[in-house]
């Protein structure tokens, strides 16, 4: 409300833009570049088309939000192909990594070539990298000469998980591009992508603009960031959803019929459950739904089951969870 | 602030926005498909590529937005280009529109196929189609079997201008896509393609989403609508602005060293001005910019001279046209 | 030879193209329309652009030569995305299949939409879909409203190798487009794609254009294509190919350090052998590769040891495997 | 014939490749890169493809063959708009280049940038530029850094009218990029790209794999080039076929009801002629077509009249030139 009056320069020209271009570089301790875009996927889709050649191949996770659910977006915006790549929990397996650049010969045409590896953090499955983690993914990044992205759609909820500083889980480790997520954790379409190397700004102007996704009224975005990020709020709605899960999880657990296959470290919990139960929730009026099995946990889930994610957010309650409980119990 | 509280179902799927897309019908009384997307660039991409064929071309205005300012967005999200046909005041000229599709034959792969023909109302140049004109158009896009889009920016403002109603200004006139825009008229990057035939949606459904252009939060822009759409607001802000343009040029035509080469229609004032002059009003605080003489109009602007656009909008007052007034008298 | 001289009309309105054509609907007992391109690459793609929608999928065996050696290609000529599907001898298994289709929900974006199932006939493992295996994958195709493409770069060797008509492989088992290779069994650089829809040709016409592959002398393919076909010469060179990979199979199955993990179905002999022995062979002239062990058959290639192609065409000789079976004595 | 035999390595390795590339190396004294491809639609596209960005542009003439008869395939192997610059006889006119240009911004994303500067040498109006005209091209596109690509189609015709060597024609005078075609000249399909900067190469590699352009049997199209870059046959053909078009037009500007209206300088001559007297020409079994009038000429052809173009090939013999002067007089 605070920026909504009055005359300002357009398409991110105007202070409020540059004070808060100027916030990320504080918040990363690095000089970076930051579009603001409309939606996750198109700071996804804007960061592969920054890392495009022809013949170009991204490769995530087989469940990676780029792969399943933008609908070709990063396709589109790069010209490059998305490979994908195994794992347990959502994240890249290293040696299945290996392997894949490993079928790729430089200079041979037929195969087209890796231009970037991209990761969740936290991921679809509700799981985080541990630094260590995304260290040995950077190294093999690095041997083989490609660009490093992580998806942040759920940034804030790994920063709390992991409880280290932005600058760790970004440049320090090596990561190269960031999909800067707000919209998950309390904005409304305030979305950017971050890239930690300026000299590649001028690119991604041109690609932005490309897309659509240049905004004239480009404070509107500026706006909401200047107050997700003042006084660590985002880390804070942040840690608050990621304790909700937590004690969410910690109901769920209290049942025999249900199963948790692995601890939530973010804001979800998945939970392998009879569908007849999970029926039964739903008509109760519980809001969750159904996830597609990974590939690699199918051994999980049983004849008359399925797997069901549960997200909690910054507006969940410890209420809210009571009430789910009461309904498990019911 | 009214809806930004609570939960609502995503992606477009909530009651306000089913609410707002029911207005959508009522003030075009007409059964429509309405898309939200984030800028006019994506409102114009959308609706070239839901008319998209290999070798496809869209015909527009040599000034046209679609051509010289969206770095190619159009060619992005369609496959197809985009061919310039000239006209005076930014108007497509219906003997040059023929004569461009007397080039193609059809089957003849070589020179392409025309797909669509798109004009801008109000145009570029701050001018209106009149009724007439757009049927003129129509009736060419019909011989030839083009959808005919309406680049909709300052739609309001046309809907002023020429004080008909939306049906008669779109579908009762032939026009196929229209794309509604907010943003220019108060709303915060409310822009929407608007289908007058909902047999197509489904495929737009999936361009948009390709295109990084769905909202998870939709209902944020439907509120906008909501509120913009209730009780002529749009209307009344647009007969505004216009009615500031008409005071400006008012004023402007009492120096005789400035001139209007047409008059303006919409909210827009062209003026041919002295460089010096217009150097001497811009460092006294006047925000104006020169504007790139179109071709059909190089006659007007002479050595020294340029042509610069006074763009009024629904904050501007008169008090404002006052101030700028008197700038020109000193 | 014939054929060079004199004048002809160009762009494949010449007569010869002509009866090329009216030869292509009697080999396969079907009005098709036919399509000459300059590489395989190039027919695959179209296929997959001729069914192409924003958002679509093409479903291909991991190891199918459209995802694994294509560079990308049918993704430019379509937009389209590929997904892999797994199956052992380089066959798309049908409950894999069914699985990857069971993801897809109809109307829902973010996933994108399955528009063509490819398979290859001979494929990158030498090995032949049986009639019955691709009634089987029409059947899921066709629950799932979606286009069968054949990639037939060796399609005269699965032929030969099945016995049965080009009608019986193709339309009549309900497949809609064939890549007809002619490079691999003797031509020049002669590919065709074949629909059996004729009322999809305009579209296919602009979409060959677009990509740079229509060619004004197009009586030089034509010319080979007439050669080719008459008196069953193409079937005559399959069958000879055929032939000899038999032969070659059965030398190299005399010796115990050699493996060969599926009998051969066409032209191609797979090999799984020490890297050491393999090297001494090259070293001796042999010239053959290692290729890539298809994740389902990981199991079968020991430490220390790769898989390797032999590959017999129109012009390998029972000399030639007689000389190779020696380097293998020795 | 006498490459036809015998086994070669694959997709441009063979010795005769290498052979011919070097041959190419000495025609223009360069090291330069030589990408074999199918059409000269898929040369020039390259072309434009190696130098794109994104909201890249490549300008050319408005009725160059890229814009008019491609249908597309430059932007869809680059992804760049192609932007039309007036100018008499298919040639771009400095002045209106530089305002084109002109219309740019450095770093301003709408408008997009420009890239390239595309010239037809000899041009679709049979005409040809001047080494002095090339130059003064080239000082724009240096001073707007951008590439300078040469469609030659007609490249040996050029050379001949000029009489001129290739280096002085190309990289002397600036060209980076040169479209070599063989096909109007003599050869089937034989058509290459030729890159004067090396370095460029790996990514052409690339990008011609990805267009369906690289031939395996690459050495078909090598053993034409070889054939026809021997003992200047190449240059030799041009210059008969550019003295064909002299005696044509000779013959034609006997009659007073034809008029040239500019001198042929390579291989087409361009003839104003009454609509009925074509006909009856035609009728009469000569075979030639009417062209588009380019707007820069409307002024030549008054009510009742066409434009035709003739155009001479290698084969064209006094004799045809004879015979159609018959039917002239008749």
């Amino acid at each position: 409300m605070r920026h909504s009056g009055g005359y300002a320069a357009s398409y991110g020209a105007g202070e409020l833009d540059k004070l808060v271009e100027q916030r990320f570089n504080e918040i990363f301790e690095h000089e970076v570049s930051v579009f603001f875009v409309a939606t996750g996927t198109a700071a996804n889709s804007l960061a592969i088309a920054a890392e495009a050649r022809p013949g170009g191949i991204a490769l995530c996770h087989t469940g990676a939000h780029v792969i399943e659910d933008e609908c070709g977006a990063p396709e589109l915006y790069s010209g490059c192909r998305l490979a994908p790549v195994g794992g347990k929990q959502g994240k890249i397996d290293p040696d299945q990594l290996r392997q894949a650049f490993g079928q790729f010969i430089p200079g041979f045409v037929h195969h087209g070539r890796p231009t970037m590896v991209t990761i969740t953090q936290a991921n679809e499955s509700g799981c985080v990298y541990s630094l260590d983690e995304i260290a040995e993914i950077r190294a093999i990044t690095s041997e083989n000469k490609v660009a490093l992205h992580m998806d942040g759609a759920r940034f804030a909820n790994a920063l709390a998980s992991l409880d280290i500083s932005p600058a760790e889980m970004t440049w320090k480790t090596g990561v190269d591009y960031l999909s800067f997520g707000g919209t998950k954790n309390g904005c409304w379409c305030a979305e950017a992508l971050v890239c930690f190397d300026p000299a590649k700004a001028e690119e991604i102007h041109f690609l932005r603009k490309r897309a659509g996704q240049l905004f004239s009224k480009s404070r509107f975005i500026a706006a909401q960031f200047e107050a997700y990020l003042r006084d660590d709020l985002w880390l804070e709605l942040a840690r608050h959803s990621n304790e909700m899960a937590r004690q969410l999880a910690e109901k769920i657990s209290l049942y025999n019929d249900l199963s948790i296959p692995w601890q939530p470290q973010a804001n979800e919990v998945f939970v392998v459950m009879e569908v007849e139960r999970a029926k039964r929730l739903q008509a109760r009026g519980a809001w969750f739904f159904d996830f597609p099995i990974p590939p690699a946990h199918r051994n999980l889930v049983g004849e008359g089951q399925n797997l069901y994610r549960f997200v909690t957010s910054f507006s969940t309650t410890s209420e809210d969870i009571g009430n789910f409980s009461k309904l498990l119990k019911d």
